[in-house]
């Protein structure tokens, strides 16, 4: 079960996240391309830092909205969407060319995650950008109790898929994410989030809100490290994962 | 003798230039990369009119500057300066792939052209952007009459050169432009226009605004196609261009 | 009846509009405030020639959304509506200090006024902004054939409104503006437009696109001058409203 | 001796500064504005807290750089500057009309305040701005051993003055602050920086790097709280000002 996390998300002079603490952790670092987050100056910093511990690199594109850090819908038409995630990739590619790196797979940020999860022209956009710069890269989408939709799109473009689950997030019934406003929707306690995990990993369930065990198969996990706290929780969920 | 000129400067809703109007008439289109001008919808239609009428594509970066449209000069370390173009030229690529076009050549834009071409600190890291993203690929730049200390630069970076010549900019005898604010500095007349380009392809040389006969041997001039008077006079001087 | 126009909607080296053929034939001048489109320098411009011309100014604010023009939707809570319309109030002001100009009204733009327009929440956030910002000064709102409901809550807010209508926009029996994709819903014909202006003036209703009357009785209609054949109109349409 | 320090540098998801832990030990908060940091939010947020803590609210207007953080020189003409810094005075104004709250002093930020001290053309447009926005309101400028000239400017325009030292900076015989480059630029340690207030505040004089005593007579000394270790000094200051 691989550990992925948004990195090099501050922007000029302000700092987001413990990036370089949390790194070592991690293998697959989802990196912002300029629209929602971070400047060329961050996305070189931050592919340096990926090189070094030899993590999977992979373009984070978002919607063009520093002020709402890509998490406000903002409407687009699917060309709209295909032309920013190609802007993003490419731009991503141009920094990665420093450092004789190269790009993995894509996962999109926020509201555009949220959107190509729910809205099939929008998903069939960000997978033609993806075929077009990146051919045999994989996309990584949410792990769904039923992908079977998303796969038959992916296929149709040629596209692979990553799926994936979060580690710190309850779920419900349906197989969506808990909403942030329900209690017990965020595992702040590092054993919680430790045991969702194992339990992904080893039985390819989860436990819901409600307590149902619903069958997911994820790909990774998703893991947030953006304060002393959650990256003591990250480094012990590592060693919880390694054999 | 080539014809270069910006295009894709519109953003947004704003339109800037006459494209599809100028496009059938020129040689290598300078596409703005959505720093100084642009957006990632601009840039696909730009590309693809480049596409349509068989025109070389030249990644045009440029600051992040909007507002000014990258005419006013903001310090930058060198390190910035490659971060900055190789995020530039990555994100036009990463158009490009849609359209199966790839990039020919990079010009630097405005403010960041003419720094370019006085500090060699910037020189340098604007090569190492294009040794990087774009191997083999030519930075085009500034006829001088003595361009020795930019050849050799270039050939330590291992980037090809292109020089351009402006069309309807009259020269002092320094071999620099003559500054807008002085009278006759821009060719308004579409013979004198003309002449100038025809001087530069049969002599490889230029008269300036003193009445010197300057060498100059560029390999492209510079045209702008702002409005329907100069676009003719671009007509008629791809004419007078062609054998 | 009077004319309204959005003005000022340029953006550093980009034009758009008309301006200063316009301004002459309108009575109130929506200023852009650097929001959706314009920059200090172009507010600064507007307002000198609002002044010269002896035209009402009123405040054009509209989502932080340059790249679309303030057109798309972005999801905000109450209090950002606020905040963001105080800003551009305000920011207008500062502007028209210099010229010993105020404000006389505020207009929302583009997704904003649509919003105000169908959701009370962000209509009341709209109207606490102005009584903040502006005691006793209108807001311009769409003269709906049933306003009460726009009026009780502008009312208790202590704002007092103006009505527009549109001088070239076909309406639906409902009420409102016919959609830009229906055939007829643009008036592009001069005759047409003055004829729907001099109905609401004259009789206080408009013909629906279905052949209805429908009562409307604003106070102001809005006019778009964006090329020579239009600006044309709007001087016609300014002569036969003069009595 | 008054305290002032930059506050609300926060924008959108990101944060910068102790704002909240900082604002009961100063007296004075220069707020910024929207352009080098900032939103409407944020700037309102800061107000409301410089209002709970009875602390004087100042403008603190940069350039429109929020990747440089206002910090890079950018060429402006004189009439830019005056538009730029009435449009954000004015709009830090629309934001503490909702809370009854006026503005008691403008200072320029970062560049655009370097620019103001060494250049009289931008001086005079600073000066413009606040007269016309804020009647007989003070500026902000750095305190020099010779202070005449710039008195005699704002004497014209019929600004007031506030001068200020720097509590955690070295100043060199000239009277302008080390640049940080230098070893002893800055003092870090709690015990130097209340001492050079204390001198500041007793015997109108600082100690120069080089050893010589300097005269200098400001009204206010800047403290910045960027972390748990400054801010605990800045209440050690404060207390030690206090009689």
């Amino acid at each position: 079960m691989k550990l992925n996390a948004d990195m090099g998300e501050s922007f000029g002079a302000w700092t987001m996240g413990m990036d370089s603490t949390l790194m070592p952790w991690i293998d697959m670092a989802n990196i912002a391309c300029g629209f929602h987050a971070s400047d060329p100056d961050v996305m070189a910093a931050t592919v340096a830092l990926a090189v070094q511990h030899n993590v999977s690199i992979g373009a984070h594109p978002g919607y063009a909205d520093k002020q709402g850090f890509g998490r406000r819908h903002i409407d687009h038409t699917p060309a709209q969407i295909s032309h920013l995630v190609r802007y993003q990739i490419g731009a991503l590619q141009g920094i990665c060319a420093h450092f004789n790196a190269s790009l993995d797979y894509v996962k999109p940020h926020g509201a555009l995650y949220n959107t190509m999860m729910v809205d099939n022209d929008c998903f069939e956009a960000v997978l033609a950008a993806v075929a077009d710069t990146l051919p045999n890269t994989p996309l990584m989408v949410l792990a769904l109790p039923d992908n079977r939709p998303h796969r038959q799109l992916a296929q149709q473009a040629g596209v692979p898929l990553i799926f994936e689950a979060f580690a710190d997030r309850a779920y419900l019934a349906s197989g969506q994410l808990a909403p942030r406003s329900r209690p017990g929707a965020v595992l702040d306690d590092a054993n919680a989030m430790i045991a969702q995990v194992l339990q992904l990993s080893q039985h390819g369930s989860v436990t819901t809100l409600e307590g149902q065990t619903l069958s997911l198969a994820p790909d990774t996990v998703c893991v947030h490290g953006d304060n002393p706290q959650s990256v003591e929780a990250i480094k012990q969920l590592r060693k919880a994962l390694t054999p």
